[in-house]
């Protein structure tokens, strides 16, 4: 079930990177490096971080392929993509919600403190779009406009105060994982931003 | 002694993420991100090459909380911090004095060459504002017009130097932050920076 | 005999980042630094990723001195460097085929899949110039218009094809070797290259 999940954001953010790199007029390898970059960039960060290495899709080929064929899906089809926007950004949305979670369980597993833990689910959920912009010489758009480290940090802390209550771990995972999700939605539907703080 | 000079470079790094990132009109947690990259970017670098993981702010909560109490005080007295620019400068120049050296003995533990070490503490003490500035889409300052670098090799090779002469290592510990220090104070006051070599 | 190579590589992969740094007229410790990153840059972020710390160049100072040679061969001759263009041009491409393949076995000695192997090679081929990219805030070159990561991958897919075969590794290091630089040398020459995907 959460690998389906894992799949389905693999997919989605890496045919935001192919979307990116298209716009940059980069050629396929161009495309391929940052449609791979955007989907494993925040976990490859996080797993670096904390030591585990080889990182982890070094060790489970799938993601490697899913990255391959959704490439080649969004090249082809880079005409029609606009038709799947409302389902890339569902998958998308349901992904970091994901990544956010297992990100602090590995900072768990790790033995590190609550608010690093936090930290590292959502590096590993939004460091891929932020690798992905400097790539294309950007400032990363998560830093500038979005609620979606916000998200993810929400996320993180509800994991730890969920995880204190008489509940099975497995409903702490998907308890946190939706308010990530719940947050996100509500935010972009409601058009909710932080403010930018720039004196004029 | 060694610590609160530590927290004071943390905090002049911090903050001077905070102003760089207010110029680029970042969100909050742009800004917090930059803030955190700034402070502590070059260590973490630093560690990941010579495989010390997890790296060290995630073993020490007192540097998170500084960053975080740095950022907001800089947010809220934007407009004010004109009149700090002194002290910012003083905790910079100390802090990457500092970074340098503790940097040289993290690499002179792991059995590095002399030149490998002066390598480590000058990355140590730089590298957190190069990372900074690719975030912020810019070429990196030190890179271009800056004394800086330049102050931590001669402080590093210094600590080579004196640790031969028979005295006790925290007297070398400070001799060579000093150098570090009073190279970059000098530089300033005097405007001397390295010529840019390039040919018209 | 391939330690030869390896210092050719180098030292026209440092030329190359030279080169670059002067036209964005930095300092020479920026200089410096370019060039040493896009001479190292590729093979420690493969070793970083395999876990292989401290990094390779950490542990053999031959390359620090070669790289702090050729910076300052390059920036004393800069003016007359566009003699040397068709051997830097040389050197590079054979550079790259040693790098390419040499990640290629240390992924192999850390029990990685081929495909994971190749783009450890390509990776410690390339990824010292996109890193030099990066730094002077330009999109990687090799993402938009160069067959080169396109060569390190055939030469790559060519290693396990050969390899089981009934000849000598050595063998399958050169004629692996021999088709990223037959590849590279063919593209150029006939100005073949990737086609960009973008949709006028």
């Amino acid at each position: 079930m959460f690998y389906i999940i894992d799949i389905l954001g693999t997919i989605a953010f890496a045919i935001s990177g192919v979307l990116v790199a298209l716009n940059k007029r980069m050629d396929a390898f161009g495309i391929l490096i940052i449609a791979f970059v955007t989907a494993v960039g925040g976990g490859t960060l996080r797993d670096i971080l904390i030591g585990e290495t080889p990182v982890s899709w070094m060790k489970d080929m799938t993601f490697i392929y899913v990255v391959i064929a959704s490439t080649i899906f969004a090249v082809v089809f880079r005409s029609k993509i606009d038709y799947l926007r409302k389902s890339l950004f569902l998958f998308d949305t349901i992904g970091i919600g994901l990544y956010t979670v297992v990100g602090v369980e590995k900072g768990i597993s790790a033995g590190l403190h609550p608010i690093i833990c936090i930290f590292l689910g959502t590096m590993s959920a939004c460091f891929g779009g932020v690798i992905r912009d400097i790539l294309c010489n950007e400032i990363p758009v998560i830093f500038r406009k979005e609620v979606y480290a916000t998200a993810c940090i929400l996320g993180g802390a509800t994991y730890f105060l969920v995880i204190k209550l008489p509940i099975a771990s497995n409903f702490v995972f998907v308890i946190a994982g939706a308010v990530v999700i719940t947050v996100r939605l509500i935010a972009v539907k409601f058009k909710i931003s932080l403010p930018s703080l720039y004196k004029d």
